[in-house]
């Protein structure tokens, strides 16, 4: 089969490489129907985590089931299906309260790298969903955003506790910043203020939901929250960049009791304590538990609810992958598509 | 009036003060029946805190109400009261969600210094709480207590949200680890495991309610909670002490959506934002509000359902202030009472 493959920061090329099979009864193997690009698929492709390439690549997939070990219970092959980026068994206890990203057997599917033809699976009865039906054509990279970027969005909605009345600051244009927009307005908050100073990002906040644009950063970008919370700062805070300026920005748009969820991964950031104590805030976060909000996603979807979609401004073949990468590298894409 | 004044990091005096007086028609004057010296009193004490001295000390207080000001409604002369840390008017947004510690007119009693004769306590109605009737001498102990260090264990509890079936992991051996342990216990967990390497301490975690006693710290401190809880980790932990060692023996021990409470403050600490991040926990604490507590822990030390003053461990006449900071500063008391 064909897949993407980094052999060094910068360097991405598309080759043949070995067709994934059954290793474990517990495996499917799926034929992808799209991948995509994601903003921490540009760590290794900057050099600033290591890789040891050539590496797969890719993380985000939906696709259709071509085979199943023979302890597949609840899958059978021609169904579609969407995953998420962190294989888990959906049984054990940590995957019970919701936290299906930290399984106890759970396995990093990037590992395995969904920007090709076809991927194998572990754990498949844990790791997928079935949508209903097949879904149309112009479903498939709304069904793909729930993969990663729209899941994250959702939980971090959920770690920040947003709900009804509550007035959101989400801190981050990025793809999962915007999605986080759709889902504080699908929860029903009702203020959601997004920071961001790109005139296209800021429309597309604005039309999954952002009542008002901030274009402020750090303290200023402060200052002007509370400002406009009567100077409390707001009940519920997203952080979707993950620098130390962007957390603290997050931790302090936030009034004490009120809660931030992030999903910016801190490479290297180092957090005040002080500041953290202060601030009286909760704090949850991490590796998003996409898997616990799938089957909530999907319909969502499937009804034509949502339109998680159109983060997608570029798709392109799997063969042209490094136009993808380099796209959003320089910003000239919020997230790239792959159709294999 | 006689009042504590630390002049320089060690130099602990008693002295004659001006007497206090109403000075805002919001103000009650209170005859103080006991104060104590806190762990954080030991801060400006050790000169980890720079101090102007000659400052007044203490803020943990409980007393007779002397004289109230115009605009004072709920008391009156001759209730016996209990206060805590932050004077807070408890009718704004802040003090309504219960976070009464970052009241929008907070104060800091600190600045007053409790441990004296007498005490002009700002936001009357909001920051005092009367007992039901006099309290009998016994009882004063347990209702100083609720002042602070209980309060914060309290809080702590809550912010780790500990609940019935849950096991928690109380990571702090002092006076609020102790009486975390307690609150843990009245909120219903089903195990309780004190981190502590003190004979006695330990002894008075098991009193309170521990179930189990862990003595490894950090890494080694971890690794014996997580084998004690099926590799998990603790549902709660909750962590007293405020250094990054504890704070991260903390996050470690607890399991992924999980929560910490953490109430030891953490000067100079900076976190790891990527541990944070994987660790999946619920993160929630910050200066106690625990005027948010104290209605209901005066109920329960009134009923005598709880003996939060089994802490103190050294009882002193005010005029022996500076023998209670010598003693807690070298760990031969747990906590020391001021009788003024």
């Amino acid at each position: 089969m064909r897949g993407t493959l980094l052999y060094a920061p910068g360097d991405i090329r598309v080759e043949d490489r070995d067709d994934p099979r059954i290793e474990r009864p517990t495996d499917a193997v799926i034929r992808v129907t799209a991948a995509c690009v994601c903003g921490s698929d540009l760590w290794p492709y900057r050099g600033i985590v290591a890789v040891d390439g050539p590496a797969p690549m890719g993380h985000e997939y939906v696709g259709i089931v071509e085979e199943v070990g023979s302890q597949v219970n609840t899958l059978r092959p021609g169904q579609f299906v969407v995953g998420s980026f962190f294989a888990s068994d959906n049984t054990c206890e940590i995957c019970r309260a919701g936290y299906q990203s930290r399984c106890v057997h759970a396995e990093s599917i990037g590992a395995i790298g969904t920007q090709a033809q076809y991927a194998r699976i572990p754990l498949a009865d844990g790791t997928l969903v079935a949508a209903p039906d097949m879904p149309s054509d112009d479903l498939i990279p709304s069904l793909l955003a729930a993969s990663d970027v729209l899941g994250t969005g959702w939980f971090a909605a959920a770690a920040a506790e947003v709900g009804p009345g509550k007035t959101v600051t989400v801190v981050g244009d990025g793809a999962v910043g915007l999605l986080a927009v759709m889902a504080a307005k699908r929860l029903g908050a009702e203020r959601i203020i997004a920071v961001s100073r790109h005139a296209d990002r800021q429309k597309l906040a604005l039309r999954f939901g952002a009542t008002d644009i901030v274009t402020e950063r750090g303290a200023d970008g402060v200052a002007r929250i509370r400002e406009m919370t009567g100077g409390l700062g707001a009940h519920s805070t997203i952080e979707a960049v993950g620098t130390r300026e962007s957390m603290m920005q997050a931790v302090h748009s936030t009034r004490p009791g009120g809660h931030v969820g992030y999903v910016g991964v801190a490479h290297g950031v180092e957090l005040p304590g002080l500041e953290l104590f202060f601030s009286g805030v909760h704090l949850h976060g991490g590796p998003a538990p996409v898997r616990r909000f799938l089957p909530e996603l999907i319909d969502l979807i499937m009804a034509r609810t949502i339109d998680p979609g159109q983060v997608f401004d570029l798709t392109l073949p799997l063969e042209q992958a490094a136009e993808g990468y380099r796209a959003m590298d320089e910003r000239r894409a919020v997230k790239a598509l792959l159709r294999p």
